[in-house]
């Protein structure tokens, strides 16, 4: 390639910085050539330290920007879409972080706008590009464990968010457990048909004030006959904890998490070893370089991008769906939320 | 203790030998005075090879020796109750195998005839005394892990019974959970509420054509807010898969499987281990001579058994509900049951 | 077999109850008819409480009863020699506790009478039958790990025996390393041919005041070229330390130790699992009781004993070239104490 | 600082390579001005790939560029003197790689060199910044452990170097088991006072014509008392083993290897999970990284560097010492070869 790919990023908060430096030390054929951000100091000030020449004022200078050939958009979640919308009009490649948007009309919005613009669109769903979510992928579609027949999902954080974001986010299933929902549909290969949810508000009675849960074991019914259970929490007094196991009709496959070290000492008291590595910057910070490296091959090569507007819309229905069979006390189905 | 305590088999059956077998090798206070079974052959081959002085012609013989302090319910389930009570009538101290029968109202009888005779009762959840679970329970009850939130039971078996064992055996709720449902009231330590069952026939279609599933999971809400997930298969490849993971406030505990050795290899092909024992005989063997002991001190110490005919009752209660959750396709509360 | 084996045994301390249980709980074809200690009390109190019937007054008395067809040498080290010839020539089987004797010529002596009397003799070095030992023996016989290359032995106890038993034991090499040389040996398959040790008093001072070492690096060469490394402590805080990692020209095989349960368990401040089993009566029951078995079973079949005579001579050879290397401090060849 | 320090790199094979990639990915402060390699095109072809500006024809010309502040040494052993002597008397900061050279005087040259011009020498000992190893060398200084007794280091590469390296790296103890010299001098925070090597050549005959071994069990007893052992292989069938285990008066601590992800998976015949990472580039490239950032830490902040010339040396003796004893079958004190 003789040109570099040219980048503008929108929103220069943690994943935006993350994004920066996946770019930075690992993909030399791209240039980030500007930023924005509704905080314009802080834009600035990241722009200052990490060499980015260009800070726009908001995000339609940027994308007015002839020079820019793709955006990251790297904004609070209700803005994603319509940044997505306009960067997509504006004949720019988008990569749109998750969850694209809270409703269903807006996310398949996004995706006619990418479509009609004949732009690539990515969703930012990292965790499908982890060295051991991958590994349970390749040994269920080379048949090692033959065909899925239980998926068993742990998925809890360290602690919860403060309750302001609570209040936007849209509540656990849409900022939580959206990435649960993709990698359900990522390892059955499938899509889902019915989903049951047992939840309560088990760590912080705040989080039930704000109308939320914070714990919850998630059933889901796919298509392929599949079955999964998602278990999520709030709080994991021990740190970030995210395994998988597949069980299919010829054997199972299970991860566990990831490590500072892989010391164990024994003394007079027990047997000791480690915590999970604390968070999802030290735990995932592999697959967010890997999801960008993706994005830019598709882009270069004019392939699809590994994750579709599609799969930025199917985690939203279920999301949906579980708020609904939490209010209702029963399994809905996903047809009943499309 | 002066004079042995005595005791009858009734069933030499697979479960009738493994309780012969811990008795005389580990229980020198106790004498087997007597053995009885449907199939006289085999009784008495069992009575000659093990050193068995007596084989009665029916279990009505054996309840009326009055030599006889106790008698282990050892027959095919659908006679539990009948046996059960007669000894008790007779005023013998029962253990009861599981299922006690498939019937609240008769597993009530029992419980009732019990009662008025002034017996012992203890039901036979042998996975109570493995070390594995045992361990759970204790960090769960010295308050490691904090109050419980959530419980995750893997039970799967490492290949599905005949189908004519299937067409009686009131079906994997049954028969298999049973187990399961026994292990998330001991450890929960709370009664369940509400279950909701997600299950299909995916290893046998005649297991289907019998009427039953094979492959299910569960969810179970407890009083104590607890919310449980038990998976089940009637078929795991690599053998016999007994795990659990209690998740709380304050932390969470695992136990994994026991295996043959622990041994493991590596070559140019691959790193190596060993498959989990086989299935429940190699790998609940130790809980069922601790099961016996802690019956016959019960007996001989006058305190409570440590298997209650209420823990007898309550699985097969849930067993019932989840039938009915299967049935009707919705969480089904434990009072409609009742 | 109509008639039963009838043993005698010579000895009940800790050993020899261990074989007695054995024998009651697993050999039914087995009968003991006679023990004997010079502790006579001792003796008697266990005869009642375990229900043998008879209690000679010392081992000549044990060895002359005419039904007697084996002999179990539990007493002190010191006195197995002299009972064992006695029993042999008396025309006994004989299973002798080991080491046989810290003298070359006794245990050649011990052999020689066996031969002559033309009775089978069996060395009680356990760990041979051990689960996880027997099974790191499979993968090298098998060609798994292909050409043994090196071997590495860790043998730690919980806490140092008493110095009165340090001063009269042989020392480590013979009461404590005697295990892993015999252990070196079952697995290479070879004999030794080099030794060298590096030790050291770092336990307690009172050890070194004896005579003694307590901490050890042990290389020895074999014959078939393979090299191992025992490393040896009287302490180890977290408790009874019995590994082995195998390492060939096609892969390696490692064995950890075994533990009460397979509960790990996560909090706040850290992640914990289970200490090893206590000690060698808790960790290598099964492999009493296996032994046992196997010496029965040769004298029933008329098969060779799993352990021979030979077996228990070469590794006091090597125990008498340890001590030599640490007074040298240099290499010694096993053809310097033969 | 607004001056950005400014490299030089001598060899711009692999190892220069990495440092190269370490600095451009994450040391944003530091500029590297210019490489060279006795291999022009070579260094021109990875300068153009990188983006280095300037290729010099030789190391004397790199190191006549007054901007350079200082210099990487990864050339061939037999050169790294020189250069390094060379570089500190221009005044130049130097990073050597290991080992410094074959001969003991060369790298005391080196040291005194760097000592009269008063610049910094770091030595390339990068496990030292290994997260596995910075965990053990942590519980041994925070003293949970207690006084360290037994050290056990296990190095084994997936194959064997080309015969032509053998012949000139100074032969295994100098080429690889350097790197555990330098690990066992790191933990045990002391220095060796006697050598025992038992070696083979087991791996490959071409090796042993090469006058060479390429097996060995290697025992070092410490100033401080502790012993230690390490054993090497040239090629281990599963490839990269790098472990360690440290035995004190209060513990032990253990590392395994690194694996390419925490997958576990379970078929009908049997257990699987990774082999280890395949060898140093993939298991140690981030330890690669922080040793030059610790480098540079060191000539901004004008501190000591972390890996001096003195541990350089140590390593050196370590392995004429080993060859001694390999050729004359004895252990050999270290002063034997100052």
């Amino acid at each position: 390639m003789d040109k570099k790919l040219t980048v503008g990023i929108v929103g220069t908060g943690r994943i935006g910085k993350v994004h920066t430096m996946s770019i930075m030390n690992q993909l030399p054929q791209v240039e980030i050539k500007a930023v924005t951000d509704i905080f314009l100091d802080q834009a600035r000030e990241w722009a200052a330290q990490s060499g980015i020449k260009t800070v726009y004022n908001d995000y339609k200078e940027l994308i007015a920007d002839p020079e820019i050939d793709a955006v990251l958009v790297c904004s609070s979640t209700d803005t994603h879409a319509e940044i997505a919308i306009a960067a997509a009009n504006a004949g720019k490649h988008v990569f749109c972080e998750k969850p694209v948007d809270l409703s269903v009309e807006k996310v398949e919005a996004v995706i006619a706008a990418a479509e009609k613009a004949g732009v690539k669109l990515q969703i930012g769903f990292n965790r499908r590009f982890d060295h051991n979510f991958r590994k349970v992928k390749e040994l269920i579609d080379n048949g090692t464990i033959g065909d899925l027949q239980i998926l068993k999902i742990t998925s809890r954080d360290p602690s919860p968010p403060p309750i302001e974001y609570v209040k936007v986010s849209g509540g656990i299933f849409m900022d939580m457990t959206i990435h649960d929902f993709d990698m359900a549909r990522f390892l059955t290969g499938s899509e889902a048909e019915e989903i049951y949810v047992a939840a309560a508000c088990m760590v912080d009675p705040a989080i039930g004030e704000a109308g939320d849960v914070d714990t919850a074991l998630i059933t889901i019914r796919f298509k392929n006959g599949a079955i999964c259970v998602i278990d999520n929490s709030r709080k994991a007094a021990y740190g970030y904890d995210q395994r998988v196991e597949a069980f299919g009709a010829k054997g199972k496959v299970e991860i566990t998490n990831d490590y500072p070290s892989t010391a164990v000492w024994s003394t007079e008291t027990g047997v000791y070893s480690e915590k999970p590595l604390y968070f999802f910057l030290e735990r995932y910070m592999d697959s967010f370089a890997e999801e960008m490296k993706q994005f830019v091959n598709a882009l270069i090569s004019g392939t699809d991008t590994p994750v579709t507007g599609f799969d930025g819309l199917q985690p939203i229905k279920l999301g949906l769906a579980a708020r609904k069979s939490v209010a209702e006390g029963r399994p809905v189905k996903l047809s009943e939320v499309e």
